[in-house]
């Protein structure tokens, strides 16, 4: 198929630095440009890609200190998507929904998949005004404020299979891996620690806006648990070490979590996850086999009991079944011929409609 | 004519708070209706106005505490305006730029003023997509950055004649009214007021954002300066007699100032003007009439011992003649009539030419 896929600007794509969405776009696109279509990619100019690249900007406007205002620029690069959108089968779009009044005035086969959260104060009233525009969901649990909408799938994201190694034992610690931000719940990670007299390592980014947080609240804690480690942030080879090496991965987020890469990342190197049963967690983590879904501290400390009780192979196994790349992108082409020659998109202007059933990645074909 | 008005959904219309671009689009609206036009104005729900409202918000979406994003909301009343566009001669944005890859799809008279300072890095790739799209600046001055846009006129701001009242006398001290942001230069005007010997009341409002600089540089200046009072935020009638009390404003600023109301907020109290020769304030002052254009604190000075020899009633008489509503409006149905009969369409996709003469609001028709 000739696809265009169109990232947000903020990152490079591959990002260099933290950023979610433009990974799962990297990873995206490379597989379909292994698989032979006809890949373009509209993303930053610093992005590095096997498809063919259109700059919406010479770089990821996050790194560039002369950028002030993001907005221009995605306005613009949608007014370069749409200028070439004869030329694709369909058009799949990161960017939220800048371009929803556009496609109703230049109707081409496309489908948007939503990254964060979704906050029904500020989607529900444009959802409501946009029906017909397909939607894809990055987790089941991500609809749950706009169930609705004009869904297509949920396809959970995935990673190449050889960007982790997986290995047969933990080294002795708990990790913590994420930002520091309260949602992410890391003065529970550091009290589980104590309580269960574990040693617990944590890599995390500190954003700017949340030093104060940070040293408010977590260096108090950090000071007064000998047993928990913090070593800023990782990434690369690092990263996998870190997280291979740890007996489990704690995820103990207070935010209706969209999806949750880390948590994909772990089971890659065969490291069960300790979740709260938040968001889109019961949906990646299987209770009891790839880790523990709890909903308190006293649960947790008991998971963290149990969880040598796990095979390490049935998380990696977990892992390349439902989160690889692969898997993914098989998804993503089934909603994209769905879209581009099936019956997917919505009339106009037609009162609002029950959505049709939600189609969800288990329901579509295994990969190819 | 039928002209739509397209306003910021942040403030209401007009601003229950500060809200510059809602307060002139109020002031040009209600202007519109009152000379017979069939105006609608797309604006937060809680707005008031002699003309057709079609909310797009329930109410601003600055003080609307559930509100997380503002732009949802933004490119829902995209959608609004575009939809009703057949039944406008006319359509004026004060809202920057999301419109314009829809203007190309969806060709209507349209007007777009620019509120704001214009930022090279971000607006000239987008500007140089849509050149063909008619622009209005604010001032000369803003239009620097990027000069070979579609500019169809600088068009001042302008207030309603009755909104301020001209007083005779100063009540001897000098005024300073805006934000305590580091580019309004408050501590210029405190520096004077202590070398001058004179009084100096401020009323100024601070931001969250900006509380610390206010409390690590502008308070020891205060502590230090017996003869400065700091008054907070005034509005209303405190707000006139404030400014019609002062023997001058001090507009001291840092940054290339787009407009800057408050000038002509003075003006119209007969209040004389020292201002920095920044942004738009060598073509608002008249220099050596209605005030003293300065370079630095020494030709401050020099401006704070003669500005008792200024005319008040001058100062008025060029509000009146410059800077009213009325004025404004008609500024405004010239570039709409152009717009909507004339040729001041550029071509699209033609190679960037030349920008026509600025058409300046010295250029235009007098008032009706």
């Amino acid at each position: 198929m000739r696809i265009a896929q169109v990232a947000p600007l903020f990152e490079c794509v591959p990002p260099k630095l933290y950023g979610g969405t433009e990974r799962i776009v990297s990873y995206l696109t490379e597989e379909l440009v292994r698989r032979g279509h006809e890949v373009t990619l509209f993303a930053s100019g610093d992005s590095e890609t096997s498809a063919k690249l259109v700059p919406g900007s010479s770089r990821a406007l996050w790194r560039d200190p002369s950028v002030r205002e993001t907005l221009p620029h995605h306005v613009r690069q949608l007014e370069q998507v749409f200028q070439e959108a004869h030329r694709f089968d369909v058009i799949h779009f990161h960017g939220d929904y800048l371009h929803f009044p556009l496609l109703r005035r230049h109707p081409c086969a496309s489908v948007t998949t939503l990254h964060g959260r979704l906050h029904p104060v500020d989607l529900v009233p444009l959802f409501e005004e946009f029906p017909e525009v397909p939607l894809v969901s990055i987790s089941d649990s991500q609809r749950r404020p706009i169930p609705w909408a004009n869904w297509q799938a949920t396809i959970h994201h995935g990673l190449p299979r050889t960007l982790h190694t997986f290995r047969e034992r933990g080294e002795g610690y708990l990790a913590f891996l994420g930002r520091t931000s309260p949602e992410k719940g890391l003065p529970r990670a550091i009290e589980i620690a104590r309580r269960a007299g574990r040693r617990l390592v944590i890599a995390a980014k500190i954003y700017p806006e949340e030093q104060a947080y940070f040293e408010q609240v977590i260096v108090p804690l950090l000071r007064e648990s000998p047993n928990v480690e913090f070593i800023g942030e990782v990434g690369g080879a690092a990263k996998d070490a870190f997280l291979g090496g740890a007996d489990a991965l704690l995820f103990p987020i207070d935010w209706p979590e969209p999806f949750g890469l880390v948590m994909i990342e772990a089971l890659a190197c065969g490291t069960p996850v300790i979740g709260w049963s938040n968001g889109s967690v019961p949906e990646v983590i299987e209770h009891g086999v790839t880790g523990f879904v709890v909903d308190d501290v006293e649960q947790a400390l008991h998971a963290v009991e149990r969880v040598g009780t796990l095979s390490r192979l049935a998380c990696r196994r977990a892992f390349e079944n439902r989160y690889d790349a692969a898997r993914m992108t098989s998804d993503h082409l089934e909603v994209y011929r769905k879209v581009a020659y099936g019956g997917a998109r919505r009339l106009r202007l037609v009162p609002r409609i029950e959505s049709q059933p939600a189609v969800t990645s288990a329901m579509l074909r295994p990969r190819a």
